[in-house]
């Protein structure tokens, strides 16, 4: 095991020791990426008192022997959660944490059969999605450069933006220029919508041309070294009219605001509110659709939630997503982008792109 | 509704009925774009014995409303499925399906809290799935379409292959060719696999240069208009040694026996026996660590399962996977992949590269 696992591991067992758990069942890929550095996408793991071990199917034991330190891996033949099942049953372990929300009723059922009347399964929910959401140093330095590749992709990305231009060929050549800096492959589907297309936050890109005088909202990230990286800008190509600017400015107010709000010892939910009071004071929150932003890490889309009335406290070592936006159904959408890494006195953007408002 | 939705929600309504229920909770992004067209990544959809309904967040109403005809749509604001839960009990919906194994155990204890005591929640598994095994004419001309995107882009992508090449290169050149083509992303992460790395049958592409005598293993699929296809071959650079030839014609014949044993009527393990068994006849059984194949459609891995022992019938419109391989650890590893369709007295192989062995 390699010394960064080893002092997860240990982390994930003190809790476990707290919650009078014998083991916990890993059963969601990027936890047990974070926990033995396994990139296979089928098994399960188990984090005893003592030992870990990996049930996995012959497609991934090679992998899985190459990638790990310290962890017996198991080949299963029958179902998975049958097998980890009669694993645990036949190693006497005996109350099992699972995460109630990385396990479907169908698995659970098949797990309960397999492990039998002794075995107790118990709901340990997030426990590996909360330590992971204190990034170490090594982490925090990944996501750093992950967050520049995609701001070198987005500035590359806005000279493309010429009328006739498709929101595919845009899409194609974000995700190829990731790549050739060096990225895995995107976070998420990349998002390019021109006009009213970009009222839609979730806008899937289309072969719609781009026209004069439309919004253009680019939301792309990147996955360099496991860590994503997820940023939005929103260009004017023309010369805007004077509510899209208003709406430009007061949504970079609020994004100001929040960002503003960052700060180790504050809730999800100050943070939310700081963007959506700014955008209330432009009468706009009503066009704010969605949360303020979201966890971001191993994964695109982790804890915390920056939502409204979230109570969770941000800590050392997070790093969240600002993303405030205005919707204008039929109309367009606004909405600006940034990674911000929560450290104890102070936060860090990690995105570097320029924020002012563009006519292209 | 369109008339392709109604034609399957009213094939999904007699499947309720016949099971005694008042409704069928989909909560599978691909099974509710089967019954409506929605596109969006959150939400779920009731489908009652008379109306259905979407039950989405700010983000995806009004993409829903544009994506669907003669479904009511429904956002809310607090959690989704105790929203649902509420939905039920406030519209008196009494017994409900749910598909075990698309829900969390979350999700489940936060629907039966919404929908109290009087809604009863009856497992009433891979029901959609069910349906969308059958592809009717329209879904079986797409996937013809998608299939021979993917077969142009692995030509394209072989002639990539020059020593230098590194695995990561050739990803990103093989999916900025599907965008080109008019795919909307790949189906999976692309495999581009060199030398030893070959025997690995999910390995991720890395920084590695291709050497003189190496195997190369290529995997990719493509979405086009929300089908996937999914296509392997396996190329040696340079002059094959006699084992690799032998492991390859072995293969070829695997496959093709597979490939003779699709038709309408067969079992899955019947026609995962036909190539396990000529593997076995070359004593290389052993090395073929996974299934024969698996269905394709509105995504990558769907029912059915093509392996050992599965009782399944293949019946018309069922596209599955043709994927046998061998693999030697720390030496290299061959698969090839075909997507073939199940037709009332045929089968029709749907992906188009040749499959002879090459040399480059």
């Amino acid at each position: 095991m390699t010394k960064i696992s080893s002092k997860r591991i240990a982390t994930l067992r003190r809790e476990l020791a707290s919650r009078g758990l014998d083991a916990q069942l890993v059963t969601h890929p990027p936890d047990w990426y974070y926990l033995t550095g396994f990139t296979g996408e089928a098994g399960a793991l188990v984090v005893g008192k003592k030992g870990c071990a990996l049930i996995t199917d012959g497609r991934f034991t090679t992998q899985a022997k190459d990638e790990t330190r310290g962890v017996r891996i198991v080949q299963h033949k029958a179902g998975l959660y049958a097998s980890v099942g009669e694993f645990l049953k036949q190693t006497g372990t005996r109350r099992v944490g699972f995460d109630a929300g990385q396990l479907t009723v169908a698995q659970w059922e098949g797990l309960r059969k397999g492990a039998g009347a002794r075995t107790v399964l118990k709901p340990a929910n997030g426990v590996v999605l909360g330590l992971r959401t204190r990034k170490d140093p090594q982490e925090l330095a990944q996501m750093r450069r992950a967050a520049i590749l995609a701001s070198e992709v987005v500035e590359h990305a806005i000279r493309l933006l010429k009328p006739g231009v498709r929101e595919l060929e845009v899409a194609a050549e974000i995700e190829y220029q990731m790549r050739r800096l060096g990225a895995s492959g995107p976070a998420f589907e990349t998002i390019v919508a021109f006009g009213e297309r970009a009222a839609l936050p979730h806008a899937r890109p289309t072969a719609k041309r781009l026209r004069k005088n439309e919004l253009v909202v680019l939301d792309l990230g990147a996955i360099l070294g496991h860590y994503c990286s997820d940023i939005t800008r929103t260009i004017y190509v023309g010369t805007a009219p004077k509510p899209v600017k208003e709406w430009y400015k007061a949504v970079l107010e609020a994004q100001t605001a929040a960002i503003a709000a960052v700060r180790s010892g504050a809730t999800c939910g100050e943070v939310d509110a700081a963007a959506r009071t700014t955008l209330a004071g432009y009468k706009l929150d009503q066009y704010f659709v969605h949360s303020t932003g979201h966890g971001l890490g191993l994964e695109v889309h982790e804890d915390p939630r920056v939502a409204r009335g979230q109570k969770t406290r941000l800590k050392p070592g997070t790093v969240i997503t600002i993303e405030p936006g205005v919707y204008m159904p039929g109309v367009g959408g606004i909405r600006i982008e940034d990674d911000v890494a929560v450290h104890e006195n102070r936060s860090e953007i990690l995105t570097r792109a320029p924020r002012d408002f563009m006519e292209l």
